[in-house]
């Protein structure tokens, strides 16, 4: 089976086991788990940032990260099928008690006349504020799409203008960089504060961070514990990330070539496919995920007429090339 | 001095204070003011459902109404520039814990093909699901435009395919039915809960009621008196809102007629007046305000080039006159 | 029908009617309404603070008077049967988002030894803090109990040692002022924040205030919109409680009288009668009840064998007279 | 150094890390990691339970099983000192919307006389009500202190005759077992829902567990993703979790045996020393845990006059002996 599903499907490479089981490990709720600390001041350093703060989960980082920028009573503004406001539950409200509005892009993206118009200034005590505006890169449900630096720093002009932080969802920004060449420090710089995943297409098996400055840290740290994030030896799971960083970062150069191959034999035009997501408009998705499951291909129905297919580690080149052999045919 | 900055500034009339003075009254929290009874009885029979409750504010029946139909974990969609969104403090999430995604709409209104873009169907457990869609009838914010009641039929029957809830925001639906003749149960039959309010162009001095099955009132009572709304002999509020519901509502015609006037003469092109509120685009927003004032007319700035004006009980014909003639000149 | 039920019952008197139907209002939102201002002023600067807030029940200002104290991942300590803890349907948790613990006493009150073991200091991020201790006086669910002063001013203490505030829910606080002549500046030099209640043995039909600083006010000004508590023309409320409190304070001392008389029918050891409340442990509470209201006069179980009497405004001498002889005779 | 400061600083041993090395995984949101599943029927299988739901860390367990059984509005009672009411940051209150009440108890016990006064029944909507009572076994903060197998059984007589569940904080649950010879199925049958932690004296580096029925756990498996703890291959930390209850339990009578003897050399009497945990109370926690220190011996200061040692997997004999040997010096 080849499973395109989702590129959170990876499993941990041996060299990446073996680095996980020789991890020097401490308590990390009292701050003593040195290989956590390592990849803590690594990811912070690559973006730019004083600190960096590790989560069980994608979810919980963006979680503690948006709660770094927005309290209850104010808002924060995304795309309409951004991840946290699709894919974390209604965390933002039911935990944080935040409030969200939305703006609709046909590619995940930005268009500041659009949030120009949305966009809530301090009017007093009767109004939601925007304290926040949230972007997402690489855009998981619009199909892995880019924003373009030149478009994030537009973007953080437009909100130091306004007095709004910015915060970043780089669940994918590996993707983002290895697709653009863009220094992942220039993605750190347009943003208060960013949440980075490393068991997607970096492969670790568990594992997010948020990035930003030491005192929001200290915040999040203590927003972690409540939310029952703070975990004990998890040097071992920080090992795998330190690992990924150090060798699955540039190979995701594959992933997308993978992906574009995929495109071509759907018939999927291209130039929509900026990373390692495919997303393929079917006349019945359902049947056609059937189909090429029964040919060996996993897919999602993202929706009635819509399949999705992702590429990441574990789907190597000939792995690849079957898919889309399979693909082609249906 | 002409106060056109909106119209919950309205006072009681010596009629009104007469019907309070005199109002039988009970202990609302044991259920025994029988006023109240009275005026729940009359709402829901207006607008046909089965049952309705009084509480101190539109934004409290705003947060009841919606978390009768949406529980975390689930979306309510609305406008963006929706009172629910952008006016009651974030509640529905910091009270709540519910998530929003908005559209928007210049004239606050609905595009079908844009819900249908928006709308989440239950995904399974890692989604976020649409619960409800609540429209605002008339929209304040979008200057007291009204929905018609076909796009509000139109809404029904797209929520019904969906399996998802209507939440109607009705602080000014009584606008909506006067301008329109619309009756109040077609308002009603569109939505599974609604929330109308009695101390806007009512004239009330305190009062809203949110409408719906008896099994969402008796839950909402419950929730009522946790958010701090369960009021003891209440019905010297109540009395104000059945002395409304009898005398003040046909009048709103004038109202509506005064913002006409006042829109004629700052040049707004009256087909944007659709019942008692005036939005005029001007350079400066604070100068205008602040010669407004100098001249008597007190009116709001919304933005920095917008001014709003609202009619109301307290202007009469004469008062309107009187401030048309004041803002022709500005 | 003789209710003891509950003070909360009481109708406003025509005197109060007068006042309130002659009321001078505005748009209490807005800060524009002279009567409650009036009236938030007076209740200030009884308790000598610098700021009041006036709110629909009593339930909303011990919400919003804790929540100036205490935030979320901080605890309240209180006493089990308080109030804040049994009577407001969870929503310092729900609402706030706060944590309670508790202590046990017979008569509602403080044993500092006690509260020494249970307060919890501030052990750093890892540990809930103690922010704030609360005390009910009258305590309520106590059998309306006094707190007495010295025992307030050594909590004082007990809290300014360790860094602590206090709130004092005094919804009956009048009637611990009139029972021990103790003057309610001096309960309020001892909390930070206290909340009164005007509907009780005090007689207005609603409202209540809590009382503290002019900064605390202006937060919880904003969290009362948040909660749906910020209504319009609301001196028409004010104003009755203004009436009550020149009227109404002095003569709970008949109703005190008036509980004492019935503890003596019943046979209660009248030392346990500090107010207006009394509690009679009887074989089946739901079969007294059901004889005592057979024979006209109401009653509360309050537990499967103890039942609750509680004078008020509404009950004259010759009605506490009736009532005792029915209850003599069961 | 001998790190006697917790239970949770224990290191993975070479053989667990080897287990966790080779362990199969698979995405566990999608419920496709073997290990995880094995580790969850395993422990609900113990525990004579339906099913188990995997959790980063044991106040994510705790977290989502008082959920399971107490909604907002109603409460839950524990003592109070217990880890839910002291230790997880207010998360009850501030995440689940909770209401919390507790008793005291010297040894962190039960006394069903004390909870039949704590006790709320239903009284209708407008109290709030005992849902579930928790109690914590063995109960940290009171020194690791059994609770007796017969106590809890009448504890759960208790709760069914008045309609409300057990949680059961089992955190440390095995050392009870081992302590007493209890089965690890009756400790099951007491309770509605346990959580059950592997980072603490079992050594795991990183989990817990929920313990409940499927249906419980279908729906904690929801709020798990909520709250940001839905891992992807995390199989790696429940083969450390299998390991552990394979070859760590049994041996925890060995940590006992050390605690013996540590709180000999103290001069603390033996009785009070259940389990694991040694309370003792000198002059000056500060300075002693300081001395202890320089001595080559980490304790905890948990209180002015109070400091703790916890023995655990990597305190061998010698160890503790060298310790004992110091702390008998001090």
């Amino acid at each position: 089976m080849i499973d395109l599903r989702s590129d959170t499907l990876t499993r941990p490479t041996e060299a990446m086991r073996a680095a996980m089981a020789s991890a020097e490990v401490g308590d990390d709720v009292y701050g003593e788990d040195p290989t956590v600390r390592a990849l803590e001041e690594r990811v912070a350093e690559l973006f730019g940032h004083e600190a960096a703060l590790f989560t069980p989960t994608g979810s919980m980082a963006n979680v503690l990260a948006v709660a770094a920028l927005v309290v209850p009573g104010q808002e924060v503004l995304c795309e309409a099928r951004a991840h946290i406001a699709r894919a974390e539950l209604g965390a933002h409200g039911a935990v944080s008690g935040l409030t969200m509005r939305t703006w609709s892009h046909p590619r995940g993206g930005l268009d500041l006349a659009v949030l120009e118009e949305l966009f809530a200034p301090d009017l007093g005590p009767f109004f939601v504020r925007t304290a926040a505006i949230s972007v997402e890169n690489t855009h998981n449900f619009a199909g892995g799409t880019v924003l373009g630096l030149a478009d994030l720093q537009a973007l953080r002009a437009f909100a130091d203008d306004r007095g709004a932080a910015v915060h970043l969802d780089g669940a994918r920004i590996w993707n983002a960089h290895v697709a653009t060449g863009t220094p992942l420090a220039s993605y750190g710089a347009v943003a208060d504060v960013l949440a980075v995943c490393l068991s997607k297409g970096l492969g670790a098996p568990v594992g997010s961070l948020l990035v930003g400055s030491a005192e929001q840290m200290d915040e999040a740290r203590v927003r972690r514990k409540r939310l029952g994030g703070g975990m004990r030896q998890v040097g071992v799971l920080a090992a795998a990330g330190l690992h990924a960083l150090e060798h699955h970062v540039a190979r995701l150069a594959e992933d997308h070539e993978h992906a574009r191959l995929l495109a071509e034999a759907c018939g999927v035009d291209p130039a929509t496919v900026d990373t390692n997501i495919v997303v393929h408009d079917v006349d019945d998705a359902v049947t056609f995920v059937k189909a090429a499951a029964d040919a060996g291909v996993l897919l999602s129905a993202v929706g009635p007429r819509t399949v999705r297919m992702v590429t990441h580690l574990d789907v190597d080149r000939a792995a690849a090339q079957r898919a889309a052999t399979v693909l082609a045919a249906l």
